[in-house]
């Protein structure tokens, strides 16, 4: 009952991802769970609004590019088969919560900087994934303490 | 370096710390950590602020009283060692944080609600948790799904 049977690793691709990563890895393993990985690459539009001054659709193709190239490592390193593997464009939280239901995940993994004080107000990732996820959500500290 | 060695179990003696307190004690034993239990009880002054009408000392006493039972019960069914359980007085947010400072643990562990909307504004203690929290958080979903 206890158990975790899918876990949901959700990462934005940096190098902390691979502290997360750590933690999702071990859990999986003594769970014997399986274990996903999600990116969600944030539209320009979403992250600036009506400050992207013009068509940046060649820029947003880089990111794109580029963020499945950096997916397609790190899911290797991890051995995460390609069908385990979620590459989605949105808005980062909803999505994640999107994937981790559709999956029937028990358990997002997710980093958190642990901010407080504005960021508190602006919302970070882990927060926002934490409010409104239908299963536990485990959010690892990275970086450096404050 | 990925393993957890000291676990703050944080809850709140509601029925719902039961489902959290499984997770802890799983947790625990597969890292074989630490398992400490901290529950903090809110002065009725801080929780109703000036709508406290009079003096609620009784009130409060057996509040306490009350959660000093509680505990005690809880702790014992944990297997928990008394010089491993706290129970504080105050804003349970901080003293949760200072709780596991203090200790040196590695993962809070607490229940969510996974409330959104007015509750993110307002702030769940999952999320007071997270937020400033020098270790790693996992909020344990409870009660029923919205």
């Amino acid at each position: 009952m206890a158990d975790y049977k899918k876990i949901m690793l959700a990462v934005d691709l940096t190098e902390e991802s691979n502290a997360v990563a750590d933690r999702a890895v071990t859990l999986a393993r003594f769970f014997e769970a399986d274990l996903h990985l999600v990116h969600v690459i944030e539209p320009l539009s979403l992250a600036y609004g009506g400050d992207v001054p013009m068509d940046l659709s060649a820029v947003q193709e880089q990111i794109q590019d580029q963020a499945k190239s950096h997916m397609k490592d790190f899911g290797a390193r991890l051995e995460i088969d390609q069908t385990k593997q979620h590459l989605i464009f949105g808005r980062p939280e909803s999505e994640i919560h999107r994937v981790a239901d559709e999956e029937g995940a028990d358990l997002i993994v997710v980093g958190s900087h642990g901010r407080h004080g504005l960021a508190l107000l602006l919302g970070s990732t882990a927060n926002g994934v934490l409010h409104g996820a239908s299963c536990d959500v485990l959010a690892v500290r990275v970086g450096k303490p404050e």
